[in-house]
């Protein structure tokens, strides 16, 4: 079975399944390690990575090599975050060939106007026209090769302020469209919105939630309301970027590596993450 | 003044500066942050990011692009480490014109053979002919276009067990072939071999250190043993592995990311480090 | 000096200069060898090159690849054709930052929304509003980093029928947004367009022209009309389409190449335009 | 069927069938239409169109995005040269295993040593170790992930002048390492090594060849005299460089393109073979 036929499995399971955001094909493998079902690849993370700030300033071909390189490192679903599809509807044909060519399970795309601003920003959170991304998640299901190729559409509209009503409008727009899944996005701090949303949404396809935000939102809980897939988007590469900063000062101060020896991975445990000996075995 | 002229500059100060290898460039950015003088393009952080061990597996072009976003997103100047120059004296032409094209202010190459391993595997470790590494070393002097950029020349002699007087012959054959400055390379686990090589060794170029497996060894040591440069070379990645780990578990177990939010940078954090109000004034 | 520099002084030499449109770096030396003053990296062949029509499908990564490869095989300027700067005033302003980094010479914008359409196809031609596209090159011209760097500023007025007057309004507004030269476009069979905007218009910045469609217009009277630049776009890969096409045809029909030799460059003539003896010499 | 299942069952048919080399996916598109069979990304034609002779010096990375962006734009298999593998044993596995991700149909390994030199050279035509190729081929048959994928194993025995024996033990030894085809190269003007070569040679797998310089040699005879694929290797890109040349010359000369227009391929053309319309028709 491929990548996208597990990934729509495990959509349409029952209870919520765990998705967590990878920075590099690396953090992919501590992913599935760790007992996620699915990697996300974030567009939020990838272009800090690349230590630009997430508004649709990396391309397409950038954010797929970042993808591709997960999914070649774990058997894990990848599911790539495709922002707004990077422009017109001739833009999201292509960007699914090109993930599904990439051995990439799926993408998520939004419906906001590309170039797009992070959710967590204040401004800049324009809506796209509710028919016009409608269209845009069909095109993208006409683009697929293969039947399991997962597509999923995301609403931004509780980000733009635009309501739950039309949250709700076009999460149905885009499920007959087409969408194998609705990601509905919240800032708030609690899940009261996506709580509202899953009571009032009677759409038959799942729905994925990203509790940043309101991160005290159990998987329980998250389950009981009706998600089928939580992400955890972000959360690998802030505590990288914490731990990194706290050695990085620890070594600057004390002049040598040796407190912080215990706080770091040995070397070797990287040899095991990279299959070293697997790779090794291929010349003896 | 361009970067590889304040690496030059870093190299020549009297003292030991300090750099630090980042997995990308938002490493990078923290690496600055921390205080430290200069960025290590490290190859096995690199292809461990990407999931590949550290055997010559990724290709100069994946080595560059890192390398590239690592020297756009900070002011300090990148070294990159670039492995044995990856082929012969075509290659490392090659390699130091497409990485002084890129804003990276020096290379590194040592004097293994291509495919190279990583130095901390067991086996693998085979010497280039001394001459040849020597005529290398020419070849990429010849090759740079601004008199500033540095060629850092490896040995791994003391890593492939041909002993101390190879060392030393070594590094001052590459020091009269042009080399800007000798990395020394051991994997002992005290700086023995390294203390040694600075007595005997008489040359006049500055000499770099990596103190992975003698990481007690203090930079207020090596400044006294006549070190210019000591890399922290990979730390970075193994901080970053330890943390990931840390919190996708707990996450796993717990359910939600609560109790990590004291662990993890907050989002405004990333957008901080990616200047991400510097760029949204541009469109002001 | 530098390439950027060359081009700028090119640009305001007396007469008109010539540019031709480049498929590859090898091409880019061909047209140097033929005695042009500037290389054209054209989104249109570039992405033709790619098999993709010219519709903003490929990336701005894509294009500077092409453009970069070609401004490292010519000591010709490159100027970049970047179609619309690949979004908003913040894609502009990385599109330029990464042009220059790249060694390409200068880019040049065009006043259509993204994603555009090439601009002899007859539907879909959209304009930027005015305002917004003058405030784009400003952010162009913010974002350079030397001050040789060109940035060029095409109208595509004459080629959406928003007519002559807004053309020169255009023009002037995005001259005085501070752009070192106006291109203006036109589809039309004779250049009778071009010769009106040039006698209406009054700028001082140097006034660009690609005959395409009006391939009659000798580069003498496009002197005389006023014009600084002309640039042959793509008539190097129309050129090679039918080329190799004939060969193609022939060589299937005929069994052999036989026929075809004197048709086709020798393979040392390629050895020769990829100075394979410099190379070799690195080695010797 | 997929494109490597087609190339195999091409190479079993009886009688010889045709690839042309392809320089661009616009170029592939062109053999296609003409009537080939196959499409071989030739390595000396990928490195010649980035302005650089055919010496290992473009990487593995370089090589894989010119066959992908070929494989995307022709239902035709491509086959792509792949040189002597990148390296060792690993950067084989790894070759494999990007190209049939990105939809190639196979690959094409040589037995000489990396980093290789053109085989039309005159000097620097190292053989590698004969078993040591042997193992190569046979890990490049266990990386692959379709039982369908083709692995071409390329003698340069005759190139390098270690004699017919020499090239028939190799071939033999590459069958027995599991070799899909073999590839005799000779660089004689006339065909007498490769017809000895196929007299002598008692193997039941396919034989290609490329008429470079045995050019007279027409399919009828190559198909008499046992060749499964004759490769048109280079013959597309020299003509483009021939019809390229001269019409720049003339533009050059004359002024204008007014004269060379029947002699150039009209930009719809260009649209059509890009299928502009197709991608229209995606937004009407």
């Amino acid at each position: 079975m491929g990548t996208s036929a597990r990934l729509r499995r495990i959509l349409e399971a029952p209870g919520a399944a765990r998705a967590a955001g990878a920075q590099d094909a690396l953090t992919a493998r501590l992913v599935e390690e760790a007992g996620f079902d699915v990697v996300w690849a974030s567009s939020f993370v990838t272009s800090a990575s690349r230590g630009l700030p997430d508004m649709s300033l990396l391309t397409m071909t950038d954010y797929l090599q970042a993808a591709q390189w997960m999914a070649r490192a774990t058997p894990l679903p990848v599911l790539a975050d495709c922002d707004t599809g990077f422009g017109n509807r001739l833009n999201v044909a292509l960007t699914v060939r090109s993930h599904e060519e990439a051995g990439v399970a799926g993408i998520c795309i939004e419906d906001k106007v590309f170039p797009k601003r992070n959710s967590f920003m204040s401004s800049g959170q324009r809506l796209e026209d509710r028919e016009e991304f409608a269209a845009r998640v069909g095109v993208a299901k006409e683009a697929q090769r293969s039947p399991d190729f997962v597509v999923v559409a995301r609403t931004e509209a509780l980000i733009a302020g635009s309501g739950m009503d039309d949250a709700i409008g076009r999460a149905r727009a885009y499920e007959a469209a087409g969408a194998d899944a609705i990601l509905i996005h919240s800032k708030y701090e609690r899940p009261d919105e996506i709580e509202e949303f899953l009571r009032r949404w009677k759409g038959s396809v799942p729905v994925v939630a990203v509790p940043t935000t309101y991160y005290t939102w159990n998987i329980e809980e998250a389950s009981r309301a009706g998600v089928s897939l939580v992400i955890y988007a972000n959360q690998t590469m802030r505590a990288s970027v914490q731990a990194v900063r706290d050695v990085l000062l620890r070594i600057r101060a004390e002049g040598d590596s040796a407190s912080s020896e215990p706080d770091m991975a040995p070397v070797k445990e990287i040899f095991r993450l990279t299959e070293a000996d697997t790779w090794n075995a291929i010349d003896a």
